[in-house]
């Protein structure tokens, strides 16, 4: 049996497991675990449809109809709908022929909402339900196939940080360190998995920072957050150095973030809860008295979707298993001053849990020392 | 008034009409346009409420409130909720406080499902609609300052092309001529509005091609569709270029798609349907024989979002008024073979219409004599 049909028969297992009659899929992870295909449809509806018990059927714009007919899992029924007719009326048919208008519709979670609004509006008598726990049961835990491309996606993402920290100098933008991260990962001929974080001095207290047009100053503290994509899986690492010589201040602080993440790790091993493991970095930070300025979880499963479940989070009774793949990445962000976060990825093994990231730097790196 | 005020002003208007009570905005054009603030929240709700008589509410990530706290806009009500938490609490508390319970809201038409079907959940005697109708409405004619950026959006845009013929060369790959056009709108400090397509060869015939590792060879017709993003304002050109002398049939293929161009741009201008531009540029390519080979629309709207109102496509009535944005780029796909699409920006003036870009070759043009 091919992956592709593998994959759908566990997904028709789980819709059975979450009571759900079909599965209407907009492009992401979701239709590519499936079909291996996925591409943008943007604001036009590009849709798979899963029934329970019937061959799937593309809903697919004309513009994208000859890029749907290669579709890697081989499904051959591919309703096309050009931009003059709109696609109401491909969605009615398909709706008496697939028993659309009854029963219960799981969507993709990233469904937008002119879609799920037009849907509820065209089929009045079925119910609509996230479709999320169906593809978390399916894809949580990754099989040997998954695991070497988030392997390589994580040795790709390891590779730029190489020259990032090259290009970390006093005088260079965030933007421009940004760029040559970008760069090193498009020349290995991938994309990146999300948009790149390059945060400097007090920007790098925003956990989420855009890079922006400020220049790099001796004795920034620099955060560096990016990840390669590799055949659909992603990479996700957090590095963190400074411009010349480290203040006291941020050494001791990157010390204390660093000791939160080793003990995340020390603790993740098969039939540990994840919120065990977002409790031990927690514990090392408000320990230090910095616990209200760690504010986000400990980390964030991944895989087809740069953050995916299992979340490690408080309150999260999910016990880890083998294969399952998350982020550790504990921060402490001073508001004003300076953050520190340090990620990489880790994998459930039968004994404990593996990084599929180089191990990060005890101390706190110099990435310029041209002033020191 | 500020421009945030006014244009506030503006969608309360807008919502008497559409008979919203409040609107309930994700990340996105429509969050940024009221407030000059969009940061990315992912799977993390991030929400502007707009009730219609109150002052506007951000629902906020902890990681995210630092930022929300510096918006243009000045909103201060900011309701941070953190990752062991959860939102539903802070949504619920505010649904006594503005109402939220009764009446209509209008959602963002991008909102992710996973929020929209739990805010339908959390608040279930509340009917959800788009909210899209206030924000064509309120966007759809671009003021002076907004009509400035996209101009700018227009000018780094074309500059970028002129990066990119030099590297369109015989051996190069689609992915390195993409991040060639990437990095040449990079240096000028903004980000490209939509993924850079480069579709060479075969693959030209592929509207929404995604580039790939297949290598450019004389011979080739390559389709370069890319745009800036300049403070926040899209911009977005499609042009052909081809690798050594073109073929006569590439060359035949490029007059009747630039003629086709050439008759929508004549079309458009005050009091023209939408409908009109694009049959205007459909006659020209099935007058030639093409048509069932123009597979999309003529254009689309263009400001804050790369696609917006007003749609030029068969069945609109809407009436082109000064100030609208939009493109035009008809274009021809032989499968299998290649195909070409030609795309500038247009804004109606008071007399007809007038383009944001360089004006496209007439004849189509080769990139690379190495070899000729």
């Amino acid at each position: 049996m091919d992956i592709y049909a593998k994959r759908l028969q566990a997904v028709h297992q789980s819709m059975i497991n979450w009571g759900l009659d079909t599965l209407l899929l907009t492009p992401g992870a979701a239709m590519r675990y499936l079909t291996g295909f996925s591409e943008e449809g943007f604001e036009r509806l590009l849709c798979l449809i899963v029934p329970d018990d019937r061959e799937c059927v593309f809903i697919c714009p004309a513009l994208n109809a000859e890029q749907a007919r290669k579709n890697p899992a081989g499904i051959t029924d591919i309703r096309v709908w050009d931009d003059g007719m709109g696609w109401d009326k491909v969605l009615k048919d398909l709706s008496s022929q697939l028993d659309l208008d009854i029963g219960i519709i799981g969507v993709d979670p990233g469904m937008a909402a002119r879609f799920l609004l037009r849907m509820q509006e065209l089929l009045p008598t079925t119910l609509f339900k996230s479709a999320d726990e169906v593809f978390t049961e399916c894809r949580i835990q990754k099989d040997a196939g998954e695991l070497a491309s988030l392997q390589h996606a994580a040795e790709i993402s390891d590779r730029a940080f190489e020259t990032a920290i090259t290009v970390c100098r006093e005088g260079r933008t965030e933007m421009e360190v940004a760029l040559a991260i970008n760069n090193a990962i498009a020349l290995e001929g991938v994309d990146t998995s999300f948009d790149t974080i390059v945060a400097s001095g007090p920007n790098s207290a925003l956990p989420h920072h855009t890079p922006s047009s400020r220049k790099l100053r001796t004795g920034d503290v620099v955060n560096l957050d990016f990840g390669a994509r590799y055949d659909g899986y992603c990479g996700d690492i957090t590095r963190v150095v400074t411009i010349g010589q480290p203040s006291d201040e941020a050494a001791q602080i990157y010390s204390i973030v660093y000791a939160a993440h080793q003990a995340a790790r020390n603790t993740a091993r098969p039939g540990v809860s994840a919120q065990a493991v977002d409790a031990a970095a927690r514990l090392v930070i408000v320990e230090a008295g910095y616990g209200e300025f760690f504010i986000h979880r400990t980390g964030h499963g991944i895989g087809l979707d740069d953050h995916e479940q299992p979340n490690i989070v408080a309150g999260s009774y999910q016990k880890l298993l083998p294969g399952m793949c998350f982020s550790i990445e504990p921060g402490i962000y001073l508001p004003g001053k300076f953050g520190i976060r340090l990620e990489n990825i880790y994998t459930i093994t039968n004994e404990g849990c593996r990084s599929l990231n180089q191990e990060i730097s005890p101390t706190l790196l110099s990435a310029d020392w041209s002033n020191a």
